[in-house]
């Protein structure tokens, strides 16, 4: 996406499906790093080095339909990062599925930010349903991994509010110029989603079955052991438990 | 919101700040119940007992300006549920904000679900922002009781991911017929909360010195010790202490 486009003199001989895809790059580009609102018809034709009216003959609906066919090409490239082989610890594969994630988030900053922040123009019912598509697959995926065939309820809701602040947090490192660094925010994050299924899984008995099976999948030097070793000293206290504390009883 | 309005006799005296606010409220309770596109000016003139016109009189930017001064007025009433005097276990405060929040939702469900949705003709900049300036004031009113006067970027960063995914809650929550209940729900999302503060605190500073302050504030019988107790026999398996398990060494 941030690669130069070759340069390309206005009318050059192309294919239609290549000249398509060339205006579509164009439009990728700017739409990545520019909320829809700061990119023109014209902004396209000059990246693309055509001319306005040579857009308009492959895009007659103008920006909106330039934006609505990059945003779905951009979401065909977003659900391809979610695909995982189901091998390894659970953990190692949700940790690459979230770096991929993250670079994404990374080269469609403003873009992405422009998008899920919602009140643009260029926001529709069809640009809501792409997103809403995305969500649903990435939330299919992490189900595999997490849930085996059949995730009951519970783990459905803990995957798709897991994903919701994953968008949440992406938002905020973009605002935060980046910091902390992608692995940093990637940890930060897979160590939310095994805390919420340790959190869950002790009132829902599907999530407990799902966090046994889980369990299984994972080294003790792993994330999840890791995890579990700096929570111990606090949970001990929490419960009552190990070394005299502030809690109070009842 | 779900009270029946009093029957209003067209074109009954009333003064003009009264006449302002039946109006209001009859747009609030049909905004509350249907997403803005299945509201019409005229619905409002019918539930209000007055004729179109009047309606127009009062707000002349028709079904747009009416929408977002519904939303503006129940998005003041939200921000008021985020208020809790810092008093007890940080627990009970933020529970009881969940229920408040809660009833919320349950009594504005369809426009909530329109509203977070997106993609509505009736969101611009104007309402995204309004959406905006609760979740900054839930945020900060969630910070007064978690991270005393200077709350780090870890800690939050930590809230408004977990308000995100409170949102994400509620709207499974409205899809799913409202089930599990609202108390069920309210518990589940405490316990989010507090597994996902206890993560954070084995990484970052602030946040495990936020913990600490927190824990001395709670029982061992309330939900910080219960949640701690159950986690306990899966975090000292994952550790690699206690019983032995299926997880591998590396």
């Amino acid at each position: 996406m941030t690669a130069p486009l070759p340069a390309a003199p206005a009318y050059r001989r192309m294919s239609v499906e290549d000249r398509r895809s060339q205006l579509l790059a164009a439009a990728l580009r700017l739409f990545a790093h520019r909320p829809p609102e700061d990119v023109s018809l014209d902004d396209v034709a000059e990246a693309a080095g055509v001319s306005r009216p040579l857009v308009y003959r492959y895009f007659p609906g103008g920006k909106q339909q330039l934006y609505e066919t990059a945003l779905r090409s951009a979401a065909d490239e977003l659900e391809l990062c979610f695909t995982e082989p189901r091998t390894g610890p659970p953990t190692g594969r949700i940790s690459r599925m979230l770096d991929r994630y993250l670079v994404f988030v990374d080269e469609h900053d403003a873009g992405f930010s422009a998008l899920l922040r919602g009140g643009s123009t260029a926001s529709t019912s069809r640009t809501t349903s792409i997103v809403d598509e995305v969500r649903r697959v990435a939330a299919e995926q992490l189900l595999l991994h997490l849930g085996g065939d059949r995730p009951g309820p519970r783990l459905r809701m803990l995957v798709r509010t897991w994903i919701a602040a994953v968008e949440a947090a992406s938002l905020i490192w973009l605002d935060e110029e980046k910091r902390p660094t992608a692995p940093e925010l990637r940890d930060w994050l897979l160590d939310q989603l095994i805390a919420a299924l340790a959190a869950a899984a002790t009132t829902d008995p599907e999530t407990a079955a799902a966090v046994r099976g889980l369990l299984e999948l994972e080294h003790t030097e792993g994330p999840v052991g890791r995890l579990a070793r700096g929570i111990l000293p606090t949970a001990r206290r929490a419960a009552g438990q190990g070394r005299p504390t502030g809690l109070r009883s009842p």
